[in-house]
């Protein structure tokens, strides 16, 4: 089967290929009189725009989004919000390669096995160019939780990791790599600039936090929070891992080293420790939420790698095309619309039920 | 909102507290035609069971299953199945410290915080106790994929791991930790037995596989199999991370490092690599299914641990009860279960839309 | 597939067959801190009850329920409320007929085709006995609506309709009809017991009403209020037509007729007719939802039908065993019942979107 | 809440308004491989398109659909099918006199009150213009099922009635009211004429069958056939009612006048008759699938009604804009699809759970 909808009652659903006129998102659930406009989305949409510096691919898209409906004057109505981005640049290149042999690690080979054939032009649906109907859906989320505030960044790439201590939020915006650490940012442009050159990619780590949540929100016991956040999380391409608050470190802690501890405060408990990620029992805490995720290195790479074509035959690969040596960096946009959408849905679910 | 159903179109809903009188599961969307009885069923449970040996909690359940619905002379119909488990060892405690006082790291303030009070007997609804529903469930789901084989280990205890080099899946069942490693299985009886004493508790990394898995099982975009696998195992009690195939590492390799490359081979490819753990975009490949997840340690520890109470006063609390002191250790059939009803789900996903 | 579950948000599950153990309900989603307890319940089960009368069934069930979780301290808890009720007159008959041959207008055929066998014991899932989980589940539906009064009654049987001059809602529970015209109560007791006596069977019109329901209820587009009304309805064995206020009458009408005219009223609208039944683009316009609906007469006759059995061959079937001679007056709890969930669905999912 | 899909499996999604730039069907599920191009589709949007003759709206709609995604090299690739319809004759008229009061009848005074405020430019959200896109993914659903063949036609127009024994399926793609007599459709053209003339609009009857329906599909309970095709049809704008084979007419039937009775046949029984309307138990029996519908005359009527304006003070409001004198005319296409819709995604279903 294929799933496109995302979401229990604030619901997104995409569509579109890598190289097809458009792709798209259809946003339902959406309260009614929220102020959304192009305006609105644009920014987030720019944020993982490709071809704005060297360490990202080349193909030059304006993803330009446009709203089709949903909003009548400037406010949203309560009725589905579609959104459509054009492709431009969908370079007329020579796919024979791609068309007949199977690119390693990339879904080739699955959506054959799965589909019986497959659309091959830039990956067709799985292409990582979907994520822009993501982010676009994830601009409108964003006005359904204004009381929230959502920052994911780069914490390490190819395992150079940053430096805790030098973290900056402000650096995050001023550097190609959303990356907090001033000199890990240098450090990294010139290991991207490295892998790019020898043809080669790197992974990535990619961290996000979501302060402003209120203590209740999370429908347990399938739709948990965490649940829903891992799911969501892992449905972007390229990820192989997300982790809540201290994640895999937690299974090397005590008890009581994980404890997060609880005082008195403002209005609610003041946590001494946040080991959960503020999460505890897929209902949130009243914490900052914080998780992290794995991408692997871009699939695509200009040396030769043994594959087999559609016929079954031995074959050898390499991706020409433009690619993004370090698929991990715009996830960085990606994972904060998750982040998101996921939250819009469960405000909503909790005030289904708890009013 | 409250979603205790999993699944697509094999669904579970899963009902049921610590200390009410039962706990079941429904188990829809079932095949009809196979054969299934409580014997079927009840050897899983058997090994999820608490009170087996000094190494998990005392409480003594004896778990028996009983099929109230959905099986007519040995075999489903394609009807609803009703599983029900009795509580039978629901101590008569003193739960006034609970429920005035919130357990850090438990579902206590955040139950609390979303719906007003909670059912404070033993956890309520959110013990791990629920987990042996799962189980119950997960074996109707293996009678759907009998094509596939799946095994789950513990792989580290409190950061102690096995030697893959020893790894002898024979030793699994041999030992109270599910541990392929014997000489790790004598290290965590020491390990267990001290945090049990220091009144403690420890965290554990575990491991799954499943083969015999075809390609072509997963439902892109947002119900990808490795999407779906991690919001099941991110929805089992203690769980922070989850990671498919190489998971974090692979954000420390190179494209080249990473790639899985393939060879002709009888009946489709030969993969020289595993790195994606079986999956690409989010459908199976044929290679073997591989995730790992990490539990904390159990919450529940003998020492005093700074909280607040229902009025927001400060108290201190420390969780006397029963308790799994690693609880990591019977994840492994809950592990197992999960992945089953995920597979299960995801064959007939793919046999609704591909024929 | 098998869909037992109904419901977005306020979502009820059930299981059961006629000669199984048990049957039962799981309802998810309620809201919590609501008061409940088996008494709530009993009263609307006793209300659908099978043999109360010389003019239903004579299978004797007491149809006890037990509320096996989601409640703590006398509320509900926000977590699965798992409601049972045991089967005890599953008098033990000699079903070979049944299990050979198909009888026409049961689900004999159908079922079998689907599945390939089926548990043939006094129809299996496909009895109305099932629907007493429905009323089980309806009445914790009515905990989370209780601005809203919901009537139902018997308009018709066999063709011979209530007197509307005559309507007396105080009358529904004075007869075994559910019939507020208590001439035509008397009319019908002779009509059901002819009907009896001949071993044949009939049909009935059940009408309803749900006062107090505040205007903005609804999903547009494809969970409109009258569309889950439809479906909810439909679902009921036996039923073959719903209509929604004038329903088909109001194909014959013009449209002046058919309008709805507004004045100002008190807080709101007051409406000077209400052909629509209370819903207008799927919406609720705070009128009475009005609907009808078609119950077909039994399928079980005494009188012998040409059929086939299960080889193909000619067969001729006459159901003897326990039934009623007209199903459509149980009916009328489990319409109301239907009801009751749709608009606590359609309540807690206007709460989602529009606080 | 908004719910904007429609199927389990086999799903499409619309959104867009009468008066915005666009309307579209995103459908979901779609099996690979099927021939799919836009001359697929165009023929039922034409047949469905406003402007045609002088018995439906006059608003000028050319209904060109373009397919966005989802196909490649002419044939589905099991990915989202995006489907966009632009709209071109969005008259640019004076809306001022609906935007300050509420036409009876229709959808303004219930959007309003669920959602605060409306899109009122041709009844936005809630126009039938919608159904344009439920037709567009009819189109794709009989792709889905080849094996069926689905007819609808108009049985009777403000009340009155075709002769069954008249009944020509050949005549109904002759007229303009896809009347199947020939001799009513000429009594219809003077009826919806006076109607036009007079300012005033006319219910109407719309029935349709479904042939070579295997024996099987439907998805007990809550999914049953019958229920979800009431929810499908009772989603229609202006549809007030819904029967399944003799529906309402079953009800004054006695059980033997009502049976179905069969006689062995080629590969499966003989029915002697279908009272039931080709569903037993919520599954298909092999049998024509039939049904029938109610439309409402069209609420838009040249007559001053009796109304109140958003501020809650009377007015008269008399709908001038272009209209349908009878919207059941064209509803025709509409229930065509609707009921392709459901059938394919009843036999995706089945084939999930029955292999």
């Amino acid at each position: 089967m294929s799933f496109n909808t995302f979401g229990r009652v604030f619901r997104f659903s995409t569509w579109g290929e890598s190289h097809g006129p458009a792709i798209g998102a259809v946003v339902d659930g959406c309260p009614p009189g929220l102020a959304l406009g192009e305006a609105d989305i644009q920014p987030f949409l720019d944020a993982r725009r490709p071809g704005t510096s060297r360490f990202t691919t080349q193909r030059r898209e304006p993803d330009e989004v446009r709203i089709l409906s949903g909003v009548f004057e400037g406010r949203t109505t309560g009725t589905p919000i579609s959104l459509m981005i054009e492709n431009v640049d969908q370079r007329s290149k020579d796919y024979s390669d791609v068309a007949k042999a199977y690119r390693p690690g990339h879904a080739d080979y699955a959506y054959d096995a799965k589909y019986g054939f497959r659309d091959y032009r830039g990956g067709g649906r799985s292409s990582a160019r979907e994520t822009a109907s993501r982010v676009a859906a994830g601009a409108v989320a964003r006005k359904v939780i204004p009381e929230v505030t959502i920052t994911a960044w780069v914490e390490a790439v190819g395992g150079d990791a940053i430096d805790p201590a030098r973290f900056d939020a402000a650096e995050i915006g001023r550097n190609p790599f959303f990356c907090p650490d001033a000199e890990a940012a240098v450090r990294w442009g010139r290991l991207v600039d490295e892998a790019r050159k020898a043809g080669s990619s790197l992974g990535a780590i990619v961290a996000a936090e979501a302060t402003g949540v209120p203590p209740g929100w999370g429908a347990p016991l399938y739709a948990k929070l965490d649940s829903e956040l891992a799911a969501a999380i892992m449905s972007i391409n390229a990820v192989k891992g997300v982790e809540i608050g201290d994640g895999f470190a937690a299974a090397r802690l005590t008890g009581e080293q994980n404890a997060d501890p609880m005082r008195p405060g403002d209005g609610g408990p003041t946590f001494l420790a946040n080991h959960a990620g503020g999460i505890a029992g897929g209902i949130s805490t009243g914490q900052p939420i914080r998780l992290r995720c794995a991408f692997k290195p871009t699939s695509s790479i200009l040396k030769p790698v043994e594959t087999i074509d559609r016929d079954g035959a031995a074959a050898e690969i390499m991706t020409k095309g433009r690619h993004d040596p370090c698929v991990g960096i715009r996830g960085v946009p990606v994972v904060e619309a998750m982040l998101a959408l996921v939250l819009a849905d469960q405000k909503l679910l909790h005030r289904a039920q708890c009013g």
